[in-house]
């Protein structure tokens, strides 16, 4: 079954297997998976270790790629680009890319632009405006906590920001056929205009036209998203070739595994994922009730045969979070072994997304409100 | 045949014939006839003769004209609204909105808001941004030529304004399912999305909530529109309804004829319509040499039947521009009775209407391009 001829949901539908075939995905997305010659080449531009996202395969799939390794050499402008939907809980899914933006940020120097989807909220009717505003407000904040050099990075919502992104929208509106669209989007013939309209929201925000006053030529954009929207990026690549605008560079990231184990998309919540807002107590109990095993019946069993990894949310979430290589690689030989019982495991993990889960509200509570203030008013075009 | 059950298209279509049958027009549509005694009440609130638009039925009907005049006589906040869409060329048929809206101010004290769909014009594809900038600069200067009070007037064109208004377009968005433009505006599976979501950016500006630098408390809006759009306003009050908004008031004008004869809905250019950039010897030539005439073939069959007022283009050209009634019922006796024939009638006409291009002309030069600069940064929100 080729996955070029699903539509998206029935691509989503094809992730409730425990496991997802990654390797098939990007053969038949025409991305490439990233290769180690590409993880040496940004350890050398940048000076520094390549995060643990690369060398464990978090991030795992690229399109473009070596053009924007090869921009950042020649030093010409270019900039990440992360997109964010406002939710009211924000789940560890959240964390990959801003961490990996902050590392890119760190390792090369280079403007960082996110985009808060509030009016998409809205259209979608999830949300009025108010409240669309108030946890894009309270999303702020959680990116903040990373520690972005603020001079360097630029959070805005769209409804704050469309009047200067505007001529750009229209633009790719312009360019984007209503029969290119509807099927990645599965739009229906009762469907507001505002939605129909949406992905030239979602797109012109990856072109450096829509932010004039940093950039006066035109600026590589990279942009950091999860593998489950590869069908949009086609998309963006002929809205670009169509404006003659640069397409776009993209990092895919695998998906964090919800705690039932199943990665269907489906919208992180306290029941089913570990949010960034849970302190430590609720992080252990989520992980020691909900956190799907990859342990066999018995531990006879287990002893025999081994725990498995790929399909063990407990062990994904540490190799995921966990920065320390040395105890990742260790817990997954001994548990791949049967050395490590399943609630063995299950304590290393807990604690150490104790550890990681305490780091960041250390680092979030100085982003007040007034902090905030400061920030947007400081970052204003 | 019920116009109800009509696409626009075929509404449109209808007026190939050479007169319009507005009373079926008016009553199919639910909107009703301006009434002697509306225009009495004008005159009254206003201390001011009524225009000769109204007496002579240039605007002929109404939507909730009474609110509106409700309104302004318990001194509660309106503005009287037009729409522009930017041509190279400026017909005479701009003009009738243009001069009605100054006389309204002037009657009323009231604000004037116009919008120029520069951005519309671009998504038809008819246009660049920058080519829609300049005819929207263009029109601005015509704009201004028409003496509005212009402390109480504000131009805009989508591409400057949008940022403001964003709100309030994404609220019509969410409240317009595609299905009820897409008959009205015979969008296509082929039309960009950018085509699709354009109602909500002509509508969203008749709603006080889109200006709220001029209203603190919904404001009741006086849209003057041509007669073609009526079945628009009916989608319009739909939308108002489903977010609490006012619907606004419309006064509704009869169609400029082309030189043709033939209302039908196409778009005037130098071919078809005197122009208001034209001079005094292009109008002189237009009329003479292209302006349908309702004369008979022959002087005697002239003198006999009379011509034909209701179909004479000179004539109604004279019923709409000439501000002499006088010289309007006299023109009007003598050619139905066969006293006056085609060629003098277009002579008289000729003059009156060179007078009236002459006399536009002088208000028009001193509005340069430094003075609607002065303008724009004056009315800037």
């Amino acid at each position: 079954m080729s996955l070029q001829t699903q539509t998206p949901l029935q691509l989503l539908q094809s992730f409730t297997t425990q496991t997802t075939d990654y390797k098939q995905l990007i053969n038949s997305n025409g991305i490439n998976a990233i290769t180690p010659q590409q993880i040496q080449r940004i350890e050398q531009l940048s000076g520094k270790a390549p995060h643990h996202y690369l060398s464990r395969g978090v991030f795992l799939a690229e399109k473009s790629l070596d053009k924007f390794l090869d921009d950042v050499e020649a030093k010409k402008p270019t900039f990440i680009f992360i997109q964010k939907y406002p939710q009211k809980e924000i789940a560890l899914e959240e964390y990959v890319t801003l961490e990996f933006a902050r590392y890119l940020q760190d390792a090369f120097n280079v403007q960082v632009i996110i985009q808060i989807l509030d009016d998409i909220k809205v259209l979608n009717r999830e949300a009025t405006i108010n409240e669309a505003s108030k946890m894009s407000n309270d999303l702020m904040k959680y990116i903040l906590a990373f520690g972005f050099n603020e001079d360097k990075t630029f959070i805005y919502t769209d409804y704050q920001y469309f009047g200067k992104m505007y001529r750009t929208i229209s633009l790719v509106e312009k360019a984007t056929a209503y029969n290119v669209v509807q099927p990645f989007f599965n739009f229906e013939y009762s469907d507001n205009i505002g939605k129909l309209s949406s992905p030239s929201i979602m797109t012109a925000s990856m072109f450096s036209q829509s932010y004039s006053h940093f950039f006066s030529s035109p600026a590589r954009c990279l942009v950091l998203d999860s593998i489950k929207n590869v069908q949009f990026h086609s998309i963006i690549d002929q809205i670009a070739s169509t404006l003659h605008f640069l397409q776009p560079s993209v990092l895919f990231h695998k998906m964090v595994p919800l705690l039932s184990g199943v990665t269907k998309f489906d919208i992180p919540s306290d029941l089913n994922s570990i949010l960034l807002s849970d302190n430590a107590k609720q992080v252990e109990r989520k992980i020691n009730k909900l956190a799907f095993s990859g342990g066999r019946n018995t531990t006879e069993e287990h002893r025999k045969l081994g725990g498995q990894c790929d399909i063990d949310v407990s062990f994904q979430l540490l190799n995921i979070f966990s920065s320390d290589d040395t105890q990742v690689k260790d817990v997954e030989e001994k548990y791949s072994k049967g050395e490590l019982l399943s609630g063995e495991l299950k304590k290393i993990v807990s604690s150490s997304m104790k550890d990681f889960i305490v780091a960041y509200e250390a680092k979030k509570k100085p982003i007040t409100t007034a902090y905030l203030k400061a920030y947007i008013s400081k970052t204003k075009f």
